[in-house]
């Protein structure tokens, strides 16, 4: 007899749900008060949503993801599971779960310190009213008005519903001196009344810039008169838990209030990090009087609540690239409700706020040497150019360099390893660990290193393949390779050194996501060039930006591919020059206009659209290049490796018990 | 023994509540659940609120109000009464209870049919897109933009954060053709996205223009393209029950959180009007792209929610006159939440937007000739002028007029009478009745005739004095003459004749308010034309206007003085002039030039501050005045009574009984 509904129930936590018959297993740990960790967004591809079944019957749909070991066992991925009838499942803790806050993080660097910007978007104004007579009994707003119409810059101030509903009291009790905060239109337009406080001559005024990554989002708190960033605070984007990479959280978007429930993540990501700020600077949420945002495209149309189905459709028009200014109570932001809220506009599908927020930062508009700007981090993009004109594009990097769809991939936080060399003799790795502990897995730099050296010493050869002397079976086998699910793979350490008790490898499956991470990015630089007909070595300067591109080490970067073969000095880290552009675009109207211009500017080149694409891309999946003329510093290395004759040496290693 | 708190049981609903020791009878109705019916705001004032105690112990605060009987019956005042012990009390049925919408009010009159606005507020475009391609996928909002750019006086179009979340779901489903609604700005400034909706060529486009009244608001729904009435309805105002007055609507916004229970109660008002007239005409609320609000001062910060304390405090300065343009989802209307708020600006504390849309309406600023344009609502607004000067004063009438405060009183509803002639022999009178059924109280035009009727037939002397004679002890009193708590009365209506049981009756004391309420306008007229040196006489029109003003009776308001006699072909009844201006405010940008010009344009007099006003206001409280002069038709007919020396005649009617 069947029952139409079911309990759940979910261990080690002690959750239950009563479900109908047919549910996702996923969508059932949600209903019992759970985070259901679906980083692909519910697709079944990144089988990290494992759940071992204890006891009851499930219906698993199709899917490659799982060994025939691994289902044996009872593990099941719970976005590809519907319940069929009670079921007890265990709930494995995940080493990439969202943590509270990003804690190695670099300090948002300021390429510069910037002057107090002398045209502000918000201005404050320490005004002194004449008391009202009968004589003189103009409304408290108009009298206000009249005494502001001489501050410079305002034209027909308008004023929020907001301000007027406290401001008898506050201009009573102030006995009539008061602070006024004036938001400026960008150009023509009215200036708008955002708040009137208590008189302050010493108050600081406030500004919030927010930089929304994919994976992690970070919260500047600045004093909007002086443009200086006060405090800043980092954390993971809550929407992981839905989707790693843009393209999960759009297909996340499309399910029920799979958007509403993106939307309610970040701004929860966004007001925690806030409250945080505010506890740590001791000043109220409503002080925080304007907000500016910088984020890809599809963070940007997520937190406004737009629907981003159109960025993964062809082709490819999202819903806004000049987004509306929202109001703060709009997007449902803990500051002042009647601040406006900015978002840096950007400049396609794939090019976003955050990419025209780091060619200001990088100040790539103005240079007049050829430059390349590259933001690395779920995705790839790229801007060439120089004061006189910029081409854009954007690679499908995948989320492999910040952790995602890798074994033992995470992000770059405290535990992951971000350094490797490997001993040419023994293949016996060192490791560099954030924050010096025993490994719990590997961020992006450290996989960039790692395949790196795998690379110079043997252990891959160019094509990716695990070297077939070292995989040998038996006596013949190299005690670092080992064989997985996922096909042989390269120690980097063993369980008995690492934080999880478990190896720490890299496999051939990840060894090849990586390879497509680079060479998609590669690929996309080569089209650019060949489309603008300039050569790589034209490249004076490589800024590289984004909160991942401050771990790149440049050399390794170069050995695989990922980065152009150019004298190393030519390479700037800019750090998260999303944060600091949405920063210095918060506090100035000519800064504003200049992101504008730059987002206008901007000439998109659409990978797909482009043949040659494919070809460059095919030619990229080679360890560092199929043309090796294009790597001459690579090839110089290989050569001398081969000259010295030096190679690993299958006994450098005692096999371990 | 005494506990902390106490049983509060109400009947005839059964309700109950549980209250502190000390809370009043009113606090105690409302925690019931009860609509607690308080006029005067909880001043002690009206004497409407009142409770039988039937059980229990209360503590009655010192007020005049109740007479030794009705104390002795167990009456008392529920606002003045505290809760002691136990209490079971009788809350009586009120007459003037809010009703669910006012019946018999007259139509909302458009004095003529205005032309289609040449420059609407609010444009609609039937655009068709060019869909996206990969050679041109711009954004939705910027192709949408582009498509607009065409459209006259469309300039740096914003959009609504709400309208670009179902922007792209309307656009595909529509394939690429759609309705653009855009507000425009009044001048300079941008313009606004406030919908995307699928294409319809015929579709309407709405607004809503709504007369905020103490007593009774009105919503007018519009067709924004032809600028059309197409529906209206009204309804009391909420806030009744919180007091009658403005000055009652002031204190009681005082108390805790009043001025929030004041908001609420006239949003409650708006939306049900809005709601029936979405049901009646089939339209769904998302469909409202712009409101147009006209009030009092008074009204206006309540439903803006800002505080109105100053308006009742000398030196009278609001919070505001140019009110903030408020979003709907500020104000909590049911219409598109992108949909702007207008109020239509005031002159000041006691000249509101209500008047300034009266003087659109009447057309005062476009005049050649010297008028007086007269709004007579629970405050009586006069303004005289013509296209090049304009004076504004406000007289505190007091809410007599709408039926408050005067025994019998009711709002001109149905089964109000509105009409009073007295036989001058028997004194009988002959009633008109709205509706035609038994009477059941009195309204303002029917108090004003049947004061005029009373004067002439010597019921009372012109001091508003009932006739001793007719007043005498035993035999000698006429039949229709009785005494009551409130002084001597005369019986409009018999208990038997009236739908209530109980006679419907003008005592001393409501007499007295009436002569009071027009004392006040006259008074402030008398002031306005002194301060100016103008006649009386050279007034050329008089422009009456507010919803009371569609009953009042030229020939009884000069008898008593309320009017200035003037020949009657001067006077004019325009309606809800309020209504009808916040409508044509709505769909023009002209017209709301306009009216702010002329809220800019009229010299608003206090007569507080004027020392005349007391000596005036003296001289007004005779019937029609002391000062005979003025009034020639009225001394007239009052000399040919004389001569026809036709009286009272005591015998007349048989004492019923």
């Amino acid at each position: 007899m069947k029952n139409s509904s079911c309990i759940v129930a979910l261990l080690p936590d002690n959750a239950q749900a009563e479900v109908p018959v047919g549910t996702l297993l996923s969508d059932a740990i949600r209903q019992a008060g759970l985070e259901a960790y679906v980083p692909c967004g519910g697709q079944g591809r990144c089988g990290r949503c494992l759940v071992r079944i204890e006891k009851g019957t499930v219906q698993r749909r199709p899917n490659s993801r799982l060994t025939a070991k691994q289902i044996a066992q009872g593990w099941a991925l719970s976005c590809q599971t519907e319940v069929t009838g009670n079921v007890s499942a265990f709930l494995p803790p995940d080493k990439t779960r969202v943590e509270e806050e990003v804690a190695g993080t670099a300090a948002l660097k300021a390429p510069r310190e910037a002057p107090p910007p002398r045209d502000p978007v918000v201005s404050h104004h320490l005004i002194e009213l004449n008391p009202p007579t009968l004589q003189d009994n103009a409304a408290d707003l108009e009298r206000l008005r009249r005494t502001l119409a001489g501050a410079p810059g305002i034209r027909n101030l308008d004023a929020g519903v907001a301000v007027a509903r406290d401001l008898h009291r506050t201009l009573k009790e102030g006995e009539w001196k008061a602070t006024a905060v004036v938001e400026h239109a960008l150009r023509g337009g009215r200036s708008r009344l955002v708040a009137v406080r208590p008189h302050d001559a010493t108050g600081t005024s406030l500004g919030a810039a927010i930089d929304i990554g994919t994976t992690t989002v970070t919260v500047a708190l600045l004093d909007l008169r002086s443009g200086r960033i006060i405090d800043h605070a980092t954390a993971f984007n809550r929407q992981i838990s839905c989707g790693e990479d843009v393209i999960s959280r759009i297909v996340y978007s499309q399910r029920g209030d799979g958007l509403e429930h993106l939307r309610r993540l970040v701004r929860e990501t966004i007001n925690d990090l806030l409250a945080r700020l505010y506890q740590r600077q001791g000043v109220p949420s409503a002080h925080v009087d304007h907000v500016a945002v910088a984020g890809n495209t599809t963070m940007t149309h997520l937190f406004l609540g737009l629907e981003p189905r159109s960025i993964r459709e062809e082709p490819y028009a999202p819903v806004a690239t000049a987004f509306p200014t929202a109001r703060s109570a709009d997007v449902g932001l803990d500051v002042n409700p009647e601040a406006s809220v900015y978002c840096v506009p950007a400049v396609a599908a794939y090019v976003g706020g955050d990419i025209t927020a780091g060619i200001l930062s990088a100040g790539l508009d103005r240079r007049r040497e050829l430059t390349l700007f590259m933001d690395v981090g779920t995705n790839g993009e790229l801007v060439l150019g120089n004061s006189d004109w910029l081409v854009a594009c954007a690679c499908s990097a995948g989320p492999a360099l910040e952790g995602g769809g890798v074994d033992c991939g995470m992000p770059a936080t405290a535990g992951a390893i971000e350094g490797v060399t490997i001993n040419q003799h023994t293949l016996v790795p060192t490791l560099q660990v954030i924050g010096g502990g025993a490994p719990r897995g590997i961020c992006g730099s450290g996989m960039i290193a790692a395949l790196g050296e795998m690379f110079i010493t043997g252990v891959v050869d160019k094509a990716g393949r695990f070297a077939a002397a070292l995989a040998g079976a038996g006596k013949n086998r190299h005690p670092r390779l080992v064989d997985t699910d996922h096909g042989h793979a390269y120690v980097l350490a063993w369980g008995s050194e690492s934080a999880t008790g478990e190896n720490i490898i890299l496999t051939e499956v990840d060894v090849s996501s990586l390879i497509h991470t680079k060479a998609a990015i590669y690929a996309g630089l080569a089209v650019m060039l060949r489309a603008l007909d300039i050569e790589a070595a034209d490249i004076q300067a490589v800024l590289i930006g984004g909160g991942f591109g401050q771990h790149i080490n440049v050399e390794k970067s170069i050995l695989i591919g990922l980065l152009p073969d150019l004298p190393w000095d030519r390479f700037r880290f800019l750090g998260n020059t999303s944060a600091f552009g949405a920063s210095r675009a918060l506090v100035s109207r000519r800064v504003r206009r200049q992101v504008e211009e730059i987002a206008g500017k901007v000439t998109y080149m659409e990978l797909v659209a482009d043949n040659t694409f494919m070809n460059e891309f095919t030619s990229s999946l080679f360890l560092p290049h199929t043309d090796l003329d294009a790597f001459p510093s690579v090839r110089e290395t290989l050569a001398q490796i081969a000259r010295t004759g030096t190679g690993p040496d299958r006994a450098g290693e005692r096999r371990r018990p």
